[in-house]
């Protein structure tokens, strides 16, 4: 019964990539642990750019410079 | 000084459901091991059903289903 | 299907009484959102004294201080 | 490679707040444990106010009591 | 920059397979999304079966009939 | 009311450092936001190098290379 959270930021994600996350995380616990998939919950959250940082940095500066 | 955290889908819970699950993890916390409900946080986060997957599924397609 | 997730202080909490947490966290979901429980998942994470902190002090020297 | 998840109540935080939350919590961890700027993430949560409750009480509610 | 956190029961998972996990849901985001590995955080946190509910029931107990 | 969780691999961090981290997040959301250090929460999880993967690897095998 696992519990995958997958966090990205919010940038154009369709719903069938959202799926394709939710079959591979899936697939991959049941594939490694033998996890049930019946009872494995993948839960996708998207951030805003803004309200993600790295290396001290807002991820909306990062995009402007192409990083 | 408790945290507790429910996630649920994002389907029409009104503003009254919202608080009656606050209250209720706040007393269930308190009846179970005393905490106090001063310092006992609840947040509510919910998800849209693109972005919940349940047995490999994303619960849009399941909601379509009748599941 | 929701998840819950309540983050407690590690402070001698029985197996009953985790048992009475998943119980009554289960049924509050039930009751107020009509959430099945057979896909209801509730996590119980306990947190060292010395990794929590309110008014921004340890808990182990907050309990030292009887609060 | 620290991760930092900040939760807060969704009530008007400026970019530029957001900017400096991110700069402060990846300072803090420079500074206190040597951690790598280039690999900290820190994410901002902004909850809606009848999403989350304390004291038993949704944010809302106490607001409204200037609380 | 995802971060991917999956909480599975503390049950000997070995390292080669957390390092499994790690592989599959860093290349997954990759994959599908085009995500840079170097900035992929997977993180596993491993519960103990007395502290997570599912159905209302510890999974200690559901273990014992062999759920 | 921010609720502030900070997540390190479990690398011997002592008591005071944790101290630290807590007075420091505790001390940045009042600086940048002003919110009340008295129901500000800080909770440090410390995750098993095993259990920490960026770049697709393990923090025990980066820590063999000396990154």
């Amino acid at each position: 019964m696992p519990y995958v959270n997958i966090k990205i930021t919010r940038e154009e994600v369709s719903k069938e990539q959202k799926q394709q996350l939710i079959t591979g995380a899936t697939r991959l616990l049941a594939d490694i642990l033998g996890k049930n998939p019946a009872t494995t919950f993948v839960i996708i959250e998207e951030v805003d750019t803004d309200n993600w940082g790295i290396a001290g940095e807002q991820v909306t500066e990062r995009r402007k410079k192409g990083l």
